[in-house]
């Protein structure tokens, strides 16, 4: 049993994981109905102008805004009613001095009007309006190509598809768009004393619970996972698993809680490619093991990152959280930073100087509880709402602080 | 064309449709490896302690603790080593006074022994181990049960199914877990003007925008989602239209953008069933419908809430937040809150009294931008990270005023 070599800070940690992130440049082409939450891999240039024409903001009468100056509630001025027309049909009149033609919302403006009468202001009678408020050019009227001119960019490569934009490009009558293929996170189990669910589990032994921990925050980030058997934590071993899952952008070695299961990893990655980091000053989670793989495949070469993440059910979660989900956000273009809100501690925390702690909580109104039973208690992870960072050179915080939670 | 009838305020409005909506009663059993984010609909029972058995928490020795007090850095208390553990297997032998067996994290305590001293507080030469410091009876063991106990309630039917409780699950070794059904949503396009992406734009239409801002909400909001065909907006239409959707949960009409259009759903919710509220106190979004259909399907009573959605795409947009996500929210238990962020507003904003505006913002460093171009615009939305709110009872909101931005 080696100890742990030299442990780095976490920010350390975040920023060698950040900077060896494997780039996706893979493309694929997916319909407009499932392009949200994606990330776009082309730009996006309007080919039609938006609206396609000048049209009506409301309901009510397409006018020539000239015809209306005057008007008021006591002196309406009386208009001849030419047509009526509903959104979708084309006006098969023209708008001459005097004249007027009923109008939907959305309906294309008539040649020969310039502005548009709301209904409220307006009082018909048989194939006469009355109208009894003026009009400025241009009321009431969505000109073409207001919304998006043609040959706008309107998008560009590497934008996330809020649903706002995917609406952009629907606008355009664009059905399918390029977009980078999905992350993808291989999660290997480790460990002589894990064993999958359903199966019988014999004395000595314990059930997997980080594969489905780290599959789950995986999948929730947008990622595409492939899981894989328990490997025992020999060397041989561990290097066929890895060959096996790759290609791919991130490994997840899911087991490897004592010092013994840690060398395994870090031996076949010195063999493999490099070790970055190998021990976090961190808590829980501090026997945490990152490296890095290059290959070839079809003759293009990959880079895939590979965690040891600590065995401890619950370091292994929080770890997922602050390592592994931001990296996962940078590849789908998901960034969205998570939810921080101030609460009031509810006990005294003491913490270890030149550690950074990790202290789950719950959350009750605005205090916010140690969620924190025993150390390896996947039962306290359930129950927390998130967390508080207590940094390497804080050693307390007293009861009554006021605290930044993080939600998971 | 009738006039919207009494418009509700928004809170009104969220209550009346959050108090019809219908309960999902309807379950499915999925993997343990699919369960993240699912509803649970069943309580998860412990039929096995976890752990399983008393485990050492660290790389050491496993010891009888009175052994090791009185163990100093100077007078440390020497042991005989008689066995090694590694994680996953079971202890042979029994640890006599006098004895130690090195252990693994995670590996089995041996019979007899009752403590584990860290791998760091000793010091090995051949089969002798010295011991530095003492320990007390349970010091760096994990009992059988601490985590949880056979017979305990792990996890309750409703709760929402985060990685963490995921993970609770899979400690007891279960495969599969009973989830309520997703939600279901049927979107259907209305207008004469719409017309789907990919075919070709004749004069006075424009391309369904509405379909695919819905859909991808509803999809991110954990929905199973199903689009119709465009439906022009005539009764006997839009009630055929909503026949094929049902049944279903929620109805999305995303069309019905004039008066004309919103009183034709009105007529078919008359009809079908009831209307809640037919128009919000609100801008923009203040013509949406909202009404409630019962119907028995299979001698199963069912009930669907239906929405007639503004027209305009940035109304649609912001009432899918502010009205429907909600909903979903609470029917899939992913009841999360938006992330709330203060900000300083750039722009002074007028508002309409006895309207409650939502405005939608860019967001840069501390400060909120107006996003807004033109009412219908989906460039606008597609350039927004949020909104803000201005309350009914509200005219003004100055320029430097500290405003709340909900983040979409």
């Amino acid at each position: 049993m080696r100890p742990l070599r030299s442990l780095i800070p976490l920010e350390e940690a975040q920023r060698l994981a950040m900077e060896n992130l494997p780039t996706i440049e893979d493309t694929e082409t997916v319909s407009i109905a499932d392009a949200g939450g994606r990330l776009l891999a082309e730009d996006i240039k309007a080919t039609l102008n938006v609206p396609p024409y000048s049209r009506s903001a409301v309901d009510g009468y397409a006018v020539r805004a000239e015809d209306t100056y005057g008007a008021g509630r006591y002196s309406p001025v009386k208009l001849r009613i030419i047509e009526s027309v509903h959104a979708g049909e084309v006006p098969q009149k023209t708008v001459k001095e005097g004249g007027a033609i009923q109008i939907a919302t959305g309906a294309m403006l008539p040649d020969g009007a310039n502005a548009v009468v709301m209904v409220e202001n307006t009082e018909s009678k048989g194939d006469e309006v009355l109208v009894f408020k003026p009009v400025y050019p241009g009321s009431d009227v969505s000109g073409m190509g207001e919304d998006i001119k043609k040959g706008d960019t309107v998008l560009k490569t590497g934008e996330f598809l809020t649903p706002a934009k995917v609406g952009a490009i629907s606008s355009l009558g664009i059905t399918g768009v390029k977009v980078f293929r999905r992350p993808q996170v291989a999660v290997i189990p480790t460990g002589d004393e894990v064993t999958a669910p359903g199966e019988k589990l014999e004395r000595g032994k314990i059930y997997d619970i980080n594969t489905y921990t780290l599959s789950s925050i995986a999948r929730e980030m947008g990622a595409e996972v492939s899981t894989y058997p328990i490997t025992p934590d020999r060397k041989k071993e561990i290097r066929e698993a890895i060959e096996s899952a790759l290609p791919t952008d991130i490994i997840l070695l899911s087991g490897g809680s004592s010092v013994g299961e840690r060398d395994v990893i870090v031996d076949v990655l010195e063999e493999m490619g490099e070790v970055l980091f190998h021990g976090i000053q961190l808590k829980p989670g501090k026997p945490t093991v990152c490296g890095k793989i290059t290959g070839e495949y079809g003759g293009k070469k990959r880079e895939t990152l590979v965690f040891g993440m600590p065995g401890y059910p619950t370091s292994c979660l929080t770890n997922a959280y602050i390592l592994i989900a931001p990296l996962l956000g940078r590849l789908t273009g998901n960034s969205r930073p998570p939810r921080v809100e101030k609460k009031i501690m509810s006990h005294r925390i003491v913490s270890t100087l030149g550690r950074h702690q990790i202290f789950t909580v719950r959350v009750e109104g605005d205090t916010a509880y140690p969620a924190f039973k025993e150390s390896g208690a996947i039962t306290s992870m359930a129950s927390a709402d998130g967390y508080i960072q207590i940094p390497a050179n804080v050693d307390l915080v007293e009861k009554g602080e006021t605290v930044d939670v993080t939600y998971f």
